[in-house]
Order: structure tokens, then C-alpha cells, then sequence
């Protein structure tokens, strides 16, 4: 069946394209179910880390906030809606582009929040993360891990396909130490949702992190929730337990960008089992960052888990807060990519790049019109 | 349509025949999910009012347990499963039996619990009920109807149907107080988990509840949010809420018995258009129950709402914990008839109330297993 499948031009296909074709023709035009999940780690309020928020104290509104604007099309914890500064708004626009346009059930999960959205949430007793400069940065990793398989099976059931994805701010730096910890990556190599990247800076927060936790690149190899629970966040324990969970019955899609490497590299590591059965789904924003190298980063993780990504194009938008997109702000979150690529696929390619971009442009009138 | 539809034998129908035949034979074959909203109401602890647990205390486990037992099919929260006094296993025997001829979806929603189960659970930000006689058992009773409703919007999503229960012991006397509240019921005609209907003490509590809130039979017609505040649960205020939500897109089926009739007279109050787009389902135990009349109280609170029942009959069971739901045990609850009556309709007949009493087998034969 792979072989007579034809990827249409609104995707594109890096890395493993003999599994990504395979997942892709075994989904096509099949019914799948979306899940967002949120925490917080304090790493994102070290000034410089994240800007995913206006100020490092508003990073820690941007999960909730990007949870409420999903469920209820408005925020109810901060007003308005997440921007960057300079007003770009939160990926989350594209999500809820996709998720109109495909009519999929989406749910959110709080692996642990500081700030709670103010919706019914799936709960699995986490508590936000501590900076990870602590050197124990998450102490009930495994309990999270547990939970998130319990969740992969649950959403998985009745399901063709379920899509994972994140919102934590200051994610980039966590999925950094907790890949850095498990010596998948030994050098800086992840993105931001600024194109100027604070590399310097990260990479000295991880030192220490991985200082403070007594160890050192490699150093946790062969123990990936321990990687976790010492450098990471709630949002990676979770959702890597539920890729283990669900994989067992459904193909999933993990959605996002250099979080989510750190998401599939426990993931793998935990059981091995489970790749070939997932795929990365993200934008053609994160795969041609300068500043970043998704695909070298999931290549050195495993070269058996490819990575799907929606050509979706800003430049051409009349807004210059989407036109941002395009000069390397943002590229990633919320599962913007991975509800895209499910919007394409459940629709059989009915849904394209072209009617995806003027759902955006229907709902970001909505937001200007809203917070004007 | 509905002309043309036929009730197979494995169910029955009581009330009104023509809504119950037009939602049939718009959900036949079709495909629904399961929800169950646990709770707990310090009203189960009052000696005597619940049987739904070995003692008083240990039936604020029972919530608990049961969604343990749906979800990781055994308990943790206590050991073995929640028996009534004399051993009779919890309905969820039967719940997981549909569930698992019907593979439907599933998810529980912790309402508000004293004991919480440990599984990942829908959180609505609620916490668990004081008893009723305190006069004001569920202070954010408004908070939870609103998350309830959204929670139905949320579970309508890309699917054909959704079924709603209850694992809340003690749920009976609440539904009760909150009935005659509301004054769509003036006599004692609730049921029981136990054959000896603790009538009096029941009557006594809720007239003592009523006297507390300082309202009286009928005293809160008008404002049903109000009845539940004052002498309900927090399960009937999130139930209620994801009928309005949900029954705007797709037909509930509201599982269980007496209790939900409470929860379907809060609904059918605050949205009078969701009525004709639900209906009660149930067992026929309940609905044969000679100590308390499902339909008396449901044509009371509105005769448009139907009941369907699953015509389950355990006398022929070997096993004595079984035969005793035709002695007037247990009968109903976590929604052993709605899912039992969505097992059929989603299979569109291939499930019958044989298929059922063999699973209900297997898996009696495996508890025993493990308690022994």
C-alpha cells in the first residue's frame, strides 16, 4: 500500500521515508483524536530562557492560556492571547485552524501546572517543574510516565490514530539537558521561538543543570526517566509514556519541534518497541530553521522515526504578525504541525495548505478584533 | 425511520416510545464513547444510608475503586473490588463487560472526590460533597454544571453519541433531596444498592436537609443549580451540565438509575430544548425494582424523556453473587445499562444480553481469582 501512496505537496517528508509513507497511507483519510499536553517549569522565568510570553513571568501563563483558547476560543487565566513580544500570536491560531477544519476531539492534558487553565482538564496528579538548574527538576517522573501510558491506552481505544503535542514555555531548554542527560545530543542543537536563539545562555543553564544533578553528557544513557527527573519537565514524563501506551494499538503522531525530540528519545529509550509506530509531525518552519537542526536531532535519536511536516507558507499573509513566522519566530507549538498533518490526513488532502491558511486568517481577525 | 425500527429482545423500552424508537434508530450501529463521573458525598457515611461498600466509611472508596477497576481492571485505592455486605461484586462487572464486546472509548471524570482514583481522571476543579443535612453540601455547584457543559462539548466532538454515569455512593438520598427540591418528586420513590430500602432514614435525612438549606418541598423549582448546592453531589451538577452541552450535537444516553433521574431534572430545568435528545439508559432490575418507580419519577420530571433498558437476567448465573441482583441487590450504577444498552445499539444487535452474561462470567471468574 506504501508504495502506490502519493504524499501531496502540502507535506513534506524528512528523514525514514519508507516508514513515514507507511504510516501515512495506513491513516489516510482514517479518524484520529488530538491531545494537548501543558506544564509548567520554572526554567522558562529565568529571564532570557523563553518568549513564549510578553515578560519570563508571563511564560508561565502561556500554557494555560493556549489550553483555554483551544477549549473555549478565548483565555480566561491572562487577557488576550499568548504572543510573543512584538505581538506574533501563539502557534495555537494553526491548531485551532486544524482541529475546525478537520473536526477532530481534542483534549488537554496537565502534567503539571503552576498556572491551571480554567477548563476540565485531564489530571495525572503532576505538579509543575522546578528550574531545572536544581538538578532535580521533576521528582515524580516515573509516576508521570506511568499515567501517560495509562493515557496512550485509553486514547488509543476505539481510535485509528492519536496525535500528542505540548505547551511549556522554556520546553527547548529542558528537552536540551533531558537529551543532553541521555547523550542523544552533544551538541546545542535546538530550536526557539525567537530567531535569536539564546544559545549561549541555555547551553550554560544546562551545564549547571546537569552539574546540579552530579552528572554529565552521557551520564544518564541508560536512564531516561532519571534524565527527567533530574533536568527535565512534566510535559516530557507524560507525554513519552503516552507514545508507549498508545503505539501498542494506533499509529501516533508526536507533535512539535525540539520538545518533542526529547519527548521520542525517552520514548524509545523506555521501549524500544515502539519505533516504526510514530512519527514526528511539525512545520516546514522548524525543519528549515537556520538555528536549529530537527532533522540531525531526531536522525542521532533514531533514524527509524521519520519526521512529517505541512508547507505551510506566511509570507504571502497580509498580516505581519503571521509574516513573522516566515523570519523565524514561533515556527512550533501546540501542536500546530501535528494537528495540521492530521487535518490533511484525515481528510484524504481535502484539506490543504491553501483553505488551513484561510482558516488562520478567518480566526486571527477574531483575535485582533478581540484584543483591539 | 423510526417506523421501520425494530427493538431487538435483549432490550425494552418504558415511557415514551416514540422519542425512545427515534434516537434508536438514529444511534443503531453507530459509534459512542462512555464517561462515568465519580464522587464522593459524606451522606454515604452516615450509617445506614449506603450499602454500597462493606461499612459506611469504606463506601467513599467505592467511587474510587470503581473507576480503578474500568480503567486498570483491578483496584488500588483498596483491595479486592467493591462488594456489598454478603459479597455481591459492583456493577462495573457488568459496565466492563459491555465495554469490552462494544471497544468503545472510555474516560472517567473525577467530579469530586474525598478518595481519589489513582488513573489519570477528567478534573473539573471539584471537591467532594458534604452531607446533605448540613444544608449546603456543593458549594460551587454553578462552576461544576459549567465544566460539566463543556465537558459534553468536548466528548459530542466527532462522535455519533455519548453515554454519561455515576459511581457516587450514597447518590440515591442526595438525588432524592434534590428531587423534591426541585419538586418534581413529593414521595419517597428512590431506590436502593441493598433489597432493604432504608426508606424511613432517607425521608428523615432529606426532610432534615431541606429544613438546614431553609427551603422545602418544591422550594427551589425554579432554580436547580440552587437545589444542588444545597442538599446534592457534585456528580449530579457535572452530569446535568454535559447533557445541555453534549445533547446539542449528538443523543446522550444518561446511564443509572434513580440518581440520574436527579441529574436528568437539573437538565431538563436549565435547557428544556435538550428534552426528546436523551434518554435513560438502564436495567431492567431497576426498572422491576418493587421499592422504588424509575417511571413514576421520570414521567413526573418530564414525560418526554424515555427509558431504555438492558434486559439482563442473572437468575440462571451459577454464581450466587450474581443471582443476587434478581433479590433486589445492586441493580444499577457506574452505568452498567447504558453501557450495556450502547454495547447493543453500537453493534447494532450483535451484542445481546447472551453475549453479555458470558463476558459478566469471565471476568466474575477472574475477581474471584484475585479476592480469593
Amino acid at each position: 500500500m506504501a508504495d502506490g501512496f502519493i504524499v501531496p505537496p502540502s507535506l513534506g517528508i524528512a528523514g525514514d521515508r519508507e516508514t513515514a509513507e507507511k504510516i501515512l497511507s495506513q491513516i489516510w483519510g482514517k479518524r484520529g483524536v488530538f491531545t494537548c499536553t501543558v506544564a509548567n517549569t520554572l526554567t522558562s522565568a529565568i529571564p532570557g530562557v523563553s518568549d513564549a510570553g510578553d515578560t519570563p513571568e508571563l511564560t508561565l501563563f502561556t500554557p494555560a492560556a493556549d489550553a483555554e483558547l483551544l477549549v473555549l476560543g478565548r483565555t480566561v487565566c491572562m487577557k488576550g492571547i499568548p504572543i510573543n513580544p512584538g505581538g506574533i500570536p501563539t502557534p495555537a491560531t494553526l491548531t485551532q485552524a486544524a482541529l475546525n477544519l478537520s473536526g477532530m476531539q481534542y483534549h488537554i492534558i496537565n502534567a503539571g501546572c503552576k498556572v491551571v487553565p480554567n477548563i476540565p482538564c485531564y489530571d495525572v496528579g503532576g505538579t509543575y517543574g522546578e528550574a531545572i538548574t536544581c538538578g532535580h527538576a521533576v521528582p515524580d517522573a516515573r509516576k508521570l510516565y506511568e499515567r501517560g501510558v495509562e493515557l496512550g491506552e485509553i486514547f488509543s481505544r476505539d481510535e485509528d490514530y492519536l496525535i500528542i503535542s505540548e505547551s511549556c514555555a522554556g520546553g527547548t531548554t529542558t528537552a536540551m539537558a533531558v537529551m543532553m542527560a541521555m547523550g542523544v545530543m552533544t551538541e546545542n542543537l535546538v530550536s526557539s521561538s525567537s530567531p535569536k536563539n539564546p544559545k549561549e545562555l541555555k547551553s550554560r543553564l544546562v551545564a549547571e543543570a546537569l552539574k546540579a544533578a552530579g552528572t554529565e553528557i552521557g551520564g544518564l544513557a541508560d536512564d531516561p526517566l532519571k534524565a527527567v527527573e533530574c533536568v527535565g519537565d512534566p510535559m516530557i514524563a507524560v507525554n513519552a509514556g503516552m507514545i508507549v501506551g498508545a503505539s501498542k494499538n494506533v499509529p501516533v503522531i508526536v507533535g512539535g519541534g525540539t520538545q518533542m525530540a526529547a519527548v521520542m528519545a525517552v520514548a524509545a529509550k523506555m521501549d524500544p518497541s515502539c519505533v516504526g509506530k510514530f512519527m514526528q509531525g511539525t512545520t516546514r518552519w522548524l525543519v528549515n530553521d537556520p538555528n536549529s537542526d530537527i532533522v540531525k536531532i531526531m536522525h542521532d535519536i533514531d533514524p527509524g522515526i521519520p519526521i512529517v511536516y505541512v508547507n505551510m507558507d506566511y509570507s504571502k499573509s497580509p498580516y505581519e504578525g503571521l509574516q513573522a513566522y516566515e523570519w523565524g519566530y514561533i515556527k512550533e507549538g501546540v501542536g500546530c504541525g501535528g494537528t495540521s498533518v492530521g487535518a490533511i490526513i484525515s481528510s484524504a488532502g481535502k484539506v490543504d495548505c491553501d483553505t488551513l491558511l484561510d482558516e488562520v486568517h478567518r480566526l486571527y481577525k477574531g483575535i485582533l478584533g478581540i484584543t483591539e
